[in-house]
């Protein structure tokens, strides 16, 4: 039968001050999704690599297998698709692994039927994928892995998301420590309530972030990689976390700060040989606090998913 | 005595979401205010009009006298000035009408003495003038005035204030009702805690908002001119509030919402004739809770003051 196989980058979320709102895509790392037409309906994942086992294979439970249901809803489709998952990120590390899997898999199933809908026309369907994964439809990772580039979703209901051009120089650097935070316990330490005054804050870095991007002002982006909100609570769940700010500071981030609910850290520069230099610091900095750690250095990607050759 | 005469425009602050971090800039209204070196040091206010007596003639404890005293102090000027101070909008209107006077007397001080700060270096004086109007330094309306078009305050502590390019296409309505919301008050009501959900979707409006300006992009501008925060609360003190706001959509606004801390109610359109158009439905629901109004239609006014010929 006929396969597709797609590649669907992973995801910085929240960047910064922007908790829930904002994302971007790098090139690497992603997952891949081979997805193959069925002639028996509904989904069945053939088999999922790179996941140590944690993975449900029942489509039901999978966020790429529910992404995926619900398209095939969407479309009436009377033929089913087998997927076949391969992680090449870790699990629960912050990078958007959940939704980089269901992108892959929604993007292979629409092509699959024919490309019957538009990528952005898509994005719900991963957005329930991202429901299974950690309890909410959030679309600050599936969108940016969706649509490339750099992702404001301006408002949930009814769903706004604009996509933001940014600046040929940015790169950034993640570096992902050996610890697991699940993204369920990262939002259940979180405060449900906060002073007028820090939102104020908050409020000028979201725009500041937004007009640095579109300015193409590194100054403005970096002053703006400001979050006196989520990140001082977060952090507590990351060893090391200040040390390894500092570290990329000095190292000539324009910023940093946490990669979606964690535990990886990201900082952002204006030159790929900074990105480094940073992702190097930081890792230094994760030593000292005995953490093992892996390094992903890329530019903004503004395409998103790649449709790949056969395997 | 050599005199200098200038005009500051009036301002929108908050535009929508950006409580205390977003003000834009009118043609008109603004104040004016003549400024005249004098040997003896200091300041003293010689008159002021238009205020039906209401503001105070005593240096210190006038915004616009504040403001020129301590550029005075900065530059250590041996000589004084005398202010004569013409308001042409109607004060506690959410006009930014003490910010007006402030930067007017300071832009005036400052070419008296030939010229030695530059305009941004006037800010942090006009601040001061706010402090003495409404009991905190604020930027929101003395930073658009003095600066002209759109401004964003990303920060107070350090002070960090960005121009925003805006469309072409941008014009406003300012409707002044008839009644006297005062600064203070207006901040009094205000909740000093808020939730989460309502500030992400506060970010999510205030970096809408850019984006769109930038974007030139009016659907997004208007959806982004939504304040769950501030709106609902300040709104009370304004009656009829709903029925102007539903007037003004009904007209062809892109959005509206209350200008500062009210009472004045402000309207954003694509263009003149609707402006005109959002203005005068507006006015007519104000009527229709007894209340008579004034109109002011301005596209945004990206020069800032204005020396003005000698009288």
């Amino acid at each position: 039968m006929r396969s597709i196989r797609v590649f669907a980058p992973a995801t910085i979320a929240n960047v910064g001050p922007g908790f829930d709102i904002f994302g971007l895509a790098l090139h690497e790392p992603g997952d891949e999704v081979v997805a193959t037409l069925s002639q028996e309906p509904g989904v069945r994942i053939r088999a999922i690599t790179g996941d140590g086992g944690k993975l449900p294979l029942s489509a039901h439970n999978n966020t790429a297998g529910v992404a995926v249901i619900k398209f095939l809803e969407h479309i009436s489709a009377t033929q089913g698709v087998e997927l076949t998952i391969h992680k090449h990120m870790p699990l629960g590390s912050g990078l958007g692994s959940s939704a980089a899997s269901s992108v892959a898999a929604v993007v292979a199933a629409n092509e699959l039927f024919g490309s019957p809908l538009q990528r952005r026309e898509l994005l719900a369907f991963t957005m329930e994928g991202e429901r299974i994964a950690c309890g909410a439809a959030h679309a600050d990772n599936v969108a940016p892995s969706l649509l490339g580039g750099f992702v404001l979703i301006r408002s949930y209901d009814p769903l706004d998301v604009v996509q933001i051009p940014v600046p040929d120089f940015l790169h950034c650097v993640v570096i992902h420590p050996h610890i697991e935070v699940r993204t369920e316990d990262a939002r259940k330490i979180l405060r449900r309530e906060l002073s007028l005054r820090d939102a104020i804050s908050q409020w000028g870095n979201t725009a500041g972030l937004i007009a640095g991007l579109m300015l193409q002002d590194p100054g403005l982006i970096g002053r703006s990689l400001t979050d006196a909100i989520i990140e001082p609570q977060r952090s507590l769940l990351i060893p090391g976390f200040d040390r390894v700010k500092k570290a990329a500071a000095a190292a000539g981030a324009l910023g940093s700060s946490i990669s979606g609910s964690g535990p990886s850290v990201f900082a952002l520069t204006t030159q790929l040989q900074t990105a480094k230099d940073c992702g190097d610091a930081m890792q230094k900095a994760f030593q000292t606090v005995g953490l093992k750690s892996d390094m992903f250095v890329s530019a903004v990607n503004n395409y998103g998913p790649r449709i790949l050759p056969a395997e």
